[in-house]
């Protein structure tokens, strides 16, 4: 049975609230997701919460579906109410439900290249929205998952599970130094494509290889050269107008969808 | 010459720091963008700052051409500190200049469609980020600008200037109700082209014509049935994972850089 809590000074309010700053997510190995659909998601990917909130009135065949799973789990399921949940949040108009989970590993050894053909690898993001944003568009184009390379930014923050929109619990999440990364990389089968202002070939030009690991940089800086130099491909995106650069959410999927989209032709 | 200020109870710190807010932007027709890179972009465009802020020390020739195309239009530039510039953007790590712009006119009517092949229609978004992301795609695509369609968000809010890394002033922008952009669009040539869920339409398949007018919906709800009824062309973009959306930016950008690459081969 559901418990309620409707105070704000409930500590377990305040250990929740305090999982939108990363060190406590690190100290805890807890972060937060929210909306009814995310967590459906979630909960068919497998991912159950260790706490679940909903607010008080809520009345849903998923949402009684993931009361079950939570106490099925040994989790603890939680009435509440709109100033807690946004309290929780952090937003305006927070979503009726909000879960807690556990972080997944970031192991790059664990990673099977095998289970897909096509990866993306993100080198020193900095922008939490740009790294959900990217893990959605892997879950389009059936990417495996999502590498990040040296010091990119927190994959379990709450604008990153906002933007995201579920696909962090549906793509694998791996977290590596560069060094790392390029003895796993060619520890197996794989065409490294990097996207750069430094060459003059068109990203429709090659024919690409499966498995493909499309690698874009830090959204100020692009990749350093030396990470371009260990690229098997280096690509260009034409850039028709006063800029040189696109976002790199974009560019990451403008890349991919070439991708895939010379796959689907066969 | 410029002045000095480093006071933060001036009254000019308070009035451009109340342009983070919308109805500050619109009593008073000003904006504010940020970067030494951005607001030469502007200056190249033809936007002189009304106002000019930059940190104390900061020496660069395109800062001396700002300075000087500000004074020679009248306008006045000030030399600050980094807490004041600070308290202007409320950015942690503020950039060492900051201008204060007219807004720009947004009257759909003033368009011109001859002078581009390609334009961008959003309808009904909320995201600054997404639509500043959106004016920089527009720019990479070579579109002539961005149609902003009933109830959008501010183009010239901050993080939407912000994320349009300059393009805000390279872009056209217009804004009209539905019915007056249909009017406007059916008045000319123009392929209207929508992304949707509901067709089985790859968006590889139609021959795009010129010019075309790439419609883009709510990030939440898409484009209403309606809406979808007057394209010319709906095409659905494909997903091979478990979410049935991308991004609202990315879509964009992934349907534009098809148009585009049909054209480029010609």
């Amino acid at each position: 049975m559901p418990r309620q809590i409707t105070a704000f000074s409930n500590p377990l309010v305040k250990q929740v609230r305090g999982l939108r700053e990363k060190k406590n997510r690190r100290a805890e190995g807890l972060f937060m997701a929210e909306g009814l659909r995310i967590l459906t998601e979630a909960l068919e990917a497998g991912h159950v919460p260790r706490i679940l909130f909903f607010g008080a009135g809520t009345r849903h065949p998923l949402l009684d579906a993931l009361i079950a799973a939570t106490e099925g789990a040994g989790g603890e399921a939680i009435e509440t109410n709109a100033d807690i949940l946004h309290k929780l949040s952090g937003k305006e108009n927070p979503q009726v439900v909000l879960g807690v989970y556990e972080a997944f590993p970031t192991d790059l050894e664990a990673l099977d290249r095998s289970s897909a053909d096509l990866w993306i690898v993100a080198q020193a993001l900095r922008d939490p929205g740009n790294l959900g944003t990217i893990l959605r568009t892997g879950d389009a184009v059936g990417a495996g998952g999502l590498i990040l390379v040296d010091d990119c930014v927190d994959p379990f923050s709450v604008e990153a599970v906002r933007a995201s929109m579920g696909a962090l619990f549906t793509q694998r999440i791996a977290a590596a130094g560069w060094e790392s990364f390029v003895r796993w990389l060619r520890s197996g089968e794989g065409e490294l494509i990097g996207t750069s202002l430094h060459t003059d070939q068109d990203y429709q030009q090659p024919r690409y290889r499966k498995p493909a690991f499309i690698l874009v940089g830090n959204e100020a800086q692009g990749l350093p050269e030396a990470y371009e130099r260990e690229c098997d491909t280096l690509v260009k995106i034409p850039m028709l107008g006063k800029a040189d650069s696109l976002n790199a959410a974009v560019a990451t999927a403008v890349t991919a969808y070439e991708v895939i989209n010379q796959w689907r032709r066969g």
